[in-house]
């Protein structure tokens, strides 16, 4: 196929997460045989989430409003911090509705390989929500990874100085699954963090 | 996540081929965290392919030209049409650059379990073409399956009239595969119509 904007399409999906050239060309083939049943609705429907969705500028969650719906819930506990690397890990906390305190994302991890720094993450605000004094936890839950471990102790590190709680999640088996499955590591922190019945 | 746009969002590209719910989260994040980068040339892009990608009115096939580029293509046999049931079968046969003949692509196959008909498909077109009497082959390379040679007997039929050549692509073992990983099928046509060396 030699038409330009076609080709661009294809190559601009194929870039997406969880997409590639093949897969890519599904859906523009797909969206061009149904384009106004569903191709026209999704241009309007981008159109709109490019205008209206934007972050929060106390947690860094995506909003339509000037603040997002978790920082301006008065319900919720605002002595606590649960500081998580992006927006898809609060969607997951928040999806089990066990947390009812409030967020901060850092915009990723601490990555050598990758080449971020501290620079990088949201990490200036974090201390000046801390400085303010309201907060009395802070639940780091970066994830389970080399990068988000290192993240971990460099906020740990950071901390240190203020009268506060700093806590993780537990680690150990995940429910549901099978200990022939499971890595070595999991089953490592899971039996040296047993506990009893 | 409550929020409405965010999750229509979310709902609809789920909806495209290849994709499900998370594949279809972790691209409408990427996409909102990288607006300016990406979403709004996709944005844009989508819609320049909206305004101008049409359908050939001769072949089918995609175009942003009054006519497309095969079916305007001087140097093309006029005299060969390849029957195809979709715009990617057509891609896949320019892609080997062996084919030098025209196109027509039918827009689906016959399938009772999915309710397609002839009615659905663009055959009298076909015939039209057919009737024009330019036309001396006419090879049917709809996809091995059910459906499509079902369809292929179907036009068969109908072009059983006319004074020209019908062919369809030979079907045998394909090259770089293992016979063991091969169905019956395929074997018991490679052997049925095997050739002298």
């Amino acid at each position: 196929m030699n038409n330009k904007i076609l080709n661009d399409l294809i190559k601009m999906f194929s870039k997406l997460p969880s997409l590639g050239p093949r897969s890519a060309r599904r859906i523009v083939l797909h969206l061009l045989n149904n384009k106004e049943s569903i191709m026209s609705p999704l241009i309007s429907l981008m159109e709109e989430g490019y205008q209206t969705i934007k972050k929060c500028p106390i947690c860094g969650n995506l909003t339509t409003e000037d603040i997002c719906e978790i920082c301006s819930d008065t319900t919720r506990n605002n002595d606590v911090l649960c500081v998580v690397e992006n927006i898809a890990d609060l969607w997951a906390i928040e999806s089990t509705m066990i947390y009812k305190g409030q967020y901060h994302i850092l915009g990723g991890n601490l990555s050598a390989s990758e080449g971020r720094g501290p620079n990088d993450l949201n990490l200036e605000s974090l201390i000046s929500k801390v400085k303010e004094g309201n907060i009395k936890e802070v639940i780091i839950a970066t994830n389970p990874t080399i990068e988000g471990q290192t993240t971990a102790f460099y906020i740990v590190d950071l901390l240190k100085g203020f009268d506060i709680k700093i806590t993780k999640p537990a680690y150990g088996i995940p429910l549901g699954s099978e200990f022939n499955y499971l890595d070595e590591s999991t089953l490592d922190i899971a039996f040296k963090n047993k506990k009893e019945f």
